[in-house]
């Protein structure tokens, strides 16, 4: 049960502020294992939220969902240089298994590109196998120093999906299809606005060829990585000999992509809508999209109010998606407190006077707006205010995002901007490494992507001098 | 795609029957990693609508779902003597992580009970913290060294509901309830008939005071054990110092249940149901429900037939459940073989005859049956068909337990009936865990369970002639 207790304001630490809005909400807790956290119900029933609809997406598109092991041979991962290089140290090893040594030792997937493909070996001889699209639910273990719930944890959920095609061009054109089906899923559901772009060679995932995001802003201007969407060429398919019969007769390397999005989706809804009361989740990603709690005054009779509580929620047609609060001993005031702190999109306040007049009151969380409601139009006047929330957290988290994105064109801007830290910084670059390293040394931020729909323009990198023709988004990200 | 195979007939060799089935329906293969499996597509969707169901059920009842870590100290395993003595012989153990030796190995989690009652420890305080009703859908790992294709591997995927509660009473109105609803379901959706009932203290689950079971027979006249359900008393509460404050202000230990089940379920239902043709999956189970195949006659217009099967798709209602074979270059009767074997419960027909006279020809894969249908009606006619496989393939298992089931009441009728193995022997059983070892040793039967709903009879042992007042199902089992 949350405490009756205020939260850290984001005016005076962000961070805290982040992590009692998850413990204020029951969100997830901290397990005994270094790095490893609990998703406890509230938390998780964000990620269901996140599955289902994503779920959906991925078989509109015509993918299947399949599962691999958990554990893979260490010289799986060898077989990809970049992969190996990349993934390595941060495995968990399995030495030993029933009671004996392994003869080899086994990793707990950090990603399951080498099962996968060494599974597609067998499956794919012909054309007439291709393309393979498949999807995976499965928990993944990445040995992290530093963690921090939901955003950077050893242990996390995610799905991965695994696909294989005849040629380059179908490869890239899935990967680009995933990419947008995250943009969608991220603007349309999590109400968050994001940019969709290419990552830079140094920021891509090792073993792909080319390595597209979506990037989010937070509500501390700090840039967050969402998604991701790899076209991996033929590396996998090199390193794994798969290999199909094309229709003229001849062998050829397979085409691979593969994309995810994971539990860090919670960590990126929490940072962008919640506020100083506690946690602020968009309608559709809300489990309980409603709460009615009764307001017992001296006249009131509680046990006719309660029941009209409960007819009131039938009347919303939610149905597991509505809750009557019939706790007692608590005061109305600490159950509003309560049911804000955990995010519920609409309380439904019911008194007896709202009794007299055949009407409700409904608060939304976003706004704390208070609007009397006739019972005889409240599934409607609900939906209404729902999507109304809904709309409105994508309007104010991509007002904030404009308001602090800039045009920077000299290194002096450049750096004053980011100290901040301010934002978005759209500014030229030459497209050299060197530099990008150069600039994440001295000022810690990041290129984080080159967006789709940049427009072409000439100008010249503010650290080098050297032209460009495009203008990329410098942040410092999470 | 599935091979025009022949598969081994059950009579001849039911295990390689069995493996035929799942390899000619692409249900799972065999991993690079000895004893894991790989569940592909076929077969995850299978566990998808178990999931599905179950999860609908589990919230029915008041279930929220959590996730907890995958890697458990190996001292916490510790804490519950006959705990760590049932699993630490069969878990794997990480050793390194992140590139260094660990201070304390982890296991991978065999079942949950220790690393959710670590953190029970810390959400429970007072009996308003109670009841907990969390459930988990997660892989587990349990070393095996005979695995077989989802009846036993050494990863596999489960559902593991942990619920605390503040009374004895109450745990085990929680344990049996659940029993319950794995009974309806086996029965229901799996169209598997099940006995449910008590395990003996051999046979309990390790750590706790009573488990539950629903017992199924196969084809082959086995018992499966397809689901288990525990109290598990004060054992881990003890273990864990989890206690509340209840309302008389006195402190006490926690009750606890556990219970679960797995893609067990899916080799159940494959032995249960399927036939020499390849798979049978009841229509609830089924993602695919129907497959529309246009058979191309010389007279027929490819595209029209083609369009009209899409029509004859739509018309049936199912969604993203029916399927169109539009395959090129293979024929009707290929196409028949081809999905037979994977168990799609009804194949619709569709020629130029058809066309011409508004109709289609539904075939059943239970009996073969072919009936003729006006498209005006498929959509009632189809949904009754499906219901009728549904009840036909639960009918057809019941009849088969019914005529496998026999009261023995000598030894030497025991030893007769099981060397067969010729199925359930109801039999009287003293009670004593010498008699039940010596029983298993020399006739490889089991105790499946002590039906709950067995009848007060009065009788004696077959083997050492003590008193017993009901009787038990003995069985050799999976």
């Amino acid at each position: 049960m949350s405490r009756e207790s205020k939260l850290t304001p984001r005016s005076e630490d962000y961070n805290q502020w982040y992590l009692d809005v998850i413990q204020a909400a029951e969100l997830a807790d901290y397990s005994p294992v270094k790095g490893c956290m609990v998703i406890r119900p509230n938390g998780y029933a964000l990620w269901e939220m996140i599955q289902r609809q994503l779920d959906e997406m991925f078989k509109d598109t015509g993918h299947v969902n399949a599962y691999f092991p958990l554990l893979i041979p260490e010289s799986f991962l060898q077989k990809e240089a970049e992969h190996v290089e990349g993934f390595a140290p941060e495995c968990a090893v399995v030495t030993h298994g029933g009671g004996h040594e392994l003869e080899e030792p086994l990793v707990i997937r950090p990603t399951s590109e080498t099962i996968i493909w060494s599974m597609y070996r067998k499956w794919i001889s012909s054309h007439r196998d291709l393309p393979i699209l498949i999807n995976q639910w499965a928990n993944v273990l990445r040995w992290e120093m530093r963690t921090r719930l939901f955003l950077r944890t050893t242990e996390f959920l995610w799905q991965e999906g695994h696909t294989a095609h005849a040629t380059e061009a179908e490869a890239e054109a899935e990967t680009l299809q995933m990419l947008e089906v995250y943009r969608r899923f991220a603007e349309d559901y999590l109400a968050i606005p994001v940019i969709p772009g290419l990552k830079t060679d140094r920021e891509k995932f090792a073993g792909a060829v080319r390595t597209y995001t979506i990037e989010a802003m937070m509500q501390d201007r700090r840039a967050l990585q969402a998604g991701t969407s790899h076209n991996l060429g033929q590396n996998f398919a090199r390193a794994f000999d798969v290999t199909f019969q094309a229709e003229d007769g001849e062998r050829r390397l397979v085409w691979a992509t593969s994309w995810g999005v994971s539990t860090r989706l919670i960590g990126a809804l929490i940072m962008c809508h919640s506020d100083d009361k506690g946690l602020v989740v968009p309608p559709r990603l809300a489990a309980t999209k409603a709460v009615v709690v009764p307001i017992l005054g001296k006249k009131a009779d509680p046990e006719r109010l309660l029941a009209e509580a409960r007819k009131v929620a039938a009347e919303t047609g939610l149905g597991r998606a509505v809750k009557v609060d019939d706790r007692e001993n608590v005061s109305p005031g600490w159950k509003y407190h309560d049911w804000e702190q955990r995010g519920v999109p609409v309380r439904i306040e019911l008194g007896p006077r709202d009794l007299e007049q055949d009407q409700v009151v409904l608060v939304r969380r976003d706004s704390g707006e208070k609007i009397p409601t006739p019972r005889a139009g409240l599934e409607r006047a609900l939906a209404d205010q729902l999507e109304g929330i809904q709309a409105g957290l994508f309007e104010r988290a991509r007002a904030l995002r404009e308001e602090h994105s800039y045009k920077v064109d000299d290194e002096e801007g450049f750096r004053a901007r980011i100290e901040a830290p301010d934002g978005f910084l759209l500014a030229h670059w030459c497209g050299d490494e060197a530099c990008e390293i150069r600039i994440q040394e001295e000022t810690k931020a990041t290129i984080r992507c080159i967006p789709l729909d940049a427009e072409p323009e000439q100008g010249s990198c503010p650290f080098c001098g050297k032209p460009s023709d495009r203008r990329v988004v410098f942040a410092k990200a999470y």
